[in-house]
């Protein structure tokens, strides 16, 4: 096995390689997806022992994310063909800006140079970030986790092969074969070597980055999603909303965690709220949605009485916690204090209270009568995304191609002095 | 003495003040002018007391950096001015994207919050720092050096007295009384309290930061800035822009600390140097600049023979470390290993080695033909500096007020759901 530090080296000395041969870009994601269709038995049968070691400890739900079949291969295949087809990030020129002296000054976007991302299970990870890093100009480092390491080495084979294929060097995808804390400890600590690490899984993992990276890091993805319905809401769009928004994929980050509902019109929303999310669902056989109620929800409509961090939890789950709020300042009060500044929604008919909830709410994505559910680089229009930053430095909501740039001045002249 | 701690929260606690009276900004910062100017007196009472206690152990370049003057404070006040005069960085849509589906993406820049800067002796920085983090929308901590307490304070008094004669919190602007490491430290440490911390010093204050800050942090500062000198250059052009980079300032992150020249015109090019640097500066009676030589520079000139860190050090004095290089390539792979990443220069009339060393030189500022000296806010056309970023996170080169805002995406619609 090689260390992670031999890993790092060798990612970062085949960076210029990549930098001198942007135009064979694209031709290197397509020799990737040709390479993971042909190499499919491969990774098929690696992560076929993957899921057989794992099902001992693991879940069904992470069973499924864990599973590759022959239709998420070719998925995964289109997807690198997909990036392959966006517009290339790099040398665009941001601004130019002449000066009175004769120096001409362009603001000219560039790759960061090695991006590392420590994730957990889900293989399909392995491709999508290493294909956005190659299309960006940048280098990647590839941190999966224990449970998905057949299936990811597999892939990253793959991957390498497409690129020796296209005549580049196989080091500018690094992949490291140590999955214990070790290995992200030193990612994290790699100054010089790594430009940026994107942290991409659980709470736990990404408190861990901030903690102790010393290198820059953006954290990704954690979602305690609101809806706000104010007392002028259409209230059948509200209800469309939030059945969309909490139902639709209740494990993903932009899923509604919490409701927060107009004094004035709880008495008249929340009844319709439990037989749409309790009642119907169980009429159809499916999972009802556990309301966690705050005292005065719970005096309109049964459920259960919300605990003191069930405004603090993101349940990834059929659970919604749920508030009556004084108006539109309490509600946007309420999320100053419990948001993870991912994605909220305001559901109102009224002008003031939508200009008043997107300028006050401090949050990557604000919404006037749309489910939060669109927080994705592709429902945005960029294509893809390597992850959602949650953070206010550099990047905020999803980071695709441009946000895996930074920029550099290039200053132009014939002998200007100051 | 307040602590830290009381500080921060109530800067926090005043930022939504600010937020509600945007079209406030300038009348505040047209009464921290006026406030400036009437309260001159108290301000050079207590810069000389300052300077008084600082005589013991700071050199004179220092004490000049910590003096002020009645002139200073009307500069100082007429940057406030100039500030003012600067187009509004928030609310400008960045981005607007139209989907198929009828919801309408606007990527729209808001301030980052509260930002915190951590300096040290000159007391202009106070009033700079501080407004401009007003203008751009946000609250600020300053903690500046022991050296210019007593100044620092009475600066921001003035400051504070110009935001209520404005309407306004002054707490927007929170004053850090205690000057050891332990305020520092908490302002790293400060959580859910600091949107962003800048340091703004020395090498040791700015390690500090990026080591132990779990807040975000942005480098500024550190400059060994290269100018290389191609077998094609206008020689002439050359010295003069050297004769600049290095001598105009020396004491500034953007002046030259390396030299490197193209072994082809060495022979030719170096003596003209010395005569330059040293023999017509000696003739002047101005301090000559030490030449710290490679062996093969040293086998053309006279001069000091380069230690082993003289090609890693900011010297910030009238010293040059010089070398004698292959090429452009060898140019570039000792910029890669040397530099800091501020700014660099090739002096050449060759299009192709200009191209190439704009392209792979990874610095937040490079240069054909031009002095390193521009790396400015006010010279690239920004009106002003924050500092200038050596990182390539977030922002990089010079950080005027778009750099201290972030962005969210405001998105509208009419019920829409995924």
């Amino acid at each position: 096995m090689r260390t992670t530090r031999e890993i790092l080296l060798e990612t970062k000395k085949a960076l210029p390689a990549l930098a001198a041969s942007k135009e064979k870009k694209n031709a290197a994601l397509e020799a990737i997806a040709n390479r993971l269709l042909a190499e499919k038995d491969e990774i098929l049968k690696a992560n076929a022992e993957d899921v057989e070691a794992a099902r001992e400890h693991l879940g069904d739900v992470m069973i499924d994310r864990l599973t590759l079949t022959e239709k998420r291969i070719g998925d995964m295949a289109k997807g690198v063909l997909d990036v392959a087809a966006l517009p290339d990030p790099e040398g665009r020129v941001l601004k130019r800006i002449e000066r009175p002296n004769g120096i001409v000054i362009e603001k000219t976007s560039v790759p960061l140079g090695v991006v590392a991302i420590i994730y957990e299970s889900r293989p399909n990870v392995t491709s999508d970030a290493a294909v956005l890093a190659l299309k960006s100009g940048n280098a990647v480092i590839l941190r999966g986790g224990r449970e998905a390491f057949r299936s990811n080495e597999a892939i990253v084979k793959a991957i390498k092969h497409g690129l020796a294929d296209a005549g580049l060097p196989e080091e500018l995808v690094g992949f490291i074969e140590d999955t214990d804390h070790r290995s992200a400890d030193e990612i994290m600590k790699a100054v010089g070597l790594v430009d940026l690490l994107i942290p991409r899984g659980g709470a736990g993992l990404i408190r861990r980055c901030v903690e102790n990276a010393i290198i820059p890091c953006v954290q990704t993805g954690t979602g305690i999603c609101h809806i706000f319905v104010d007392e002028s809401a259409d209230q059948e769009k509200a209800l469309r909303i939030i059945e969309n928004a909490k139902t639709s994929r209740p494990s993903v980050c932009n899923a509604e965690e919490v409701l927060l509902v107009h004094e004035a019109i709880a008495g008249e929303f929340l009844p319709k709220i439990k037989a749409l999310l309790v009642d119907e669902r169980e009429a159809k056989g499916l999972q009802p949605v556990e309301l966690r109620l705050d005292e005065k929800a719970a005096d309109i409509i049964p459920g259960t009485l919300a605990g003191p961090l069930d405004f603090d939890t993101e349940f990834l789950d059929y659970i919604l916690a749920v508030a009556v709020v004084k108006d539109a300042d309490a509600a946007i009060s309420h999320i100053a204090e419990h948001s993870t500044g991912h994605s909220e929604a305001i559901i109102t008919e009224d002008a003031g209270n939508a200009e008043k909830f997107t300028s006050q709410v401090d949050s990557a994505a604000v919404y006037v009568n749309v489910s939060t559910r669109f927080t994705d680089g592709g429902e945005f229009g960029l294509g893809c995304e390597m992850g959602i930053s949650t953070q206010k430095m550099h990047a905020r909501g999803p980071m695709g191609l441009e946000e895996l740039n930074t920029y550099k001045y290039v200053i132009r002249g014939d002998g200007q002095i100051r």
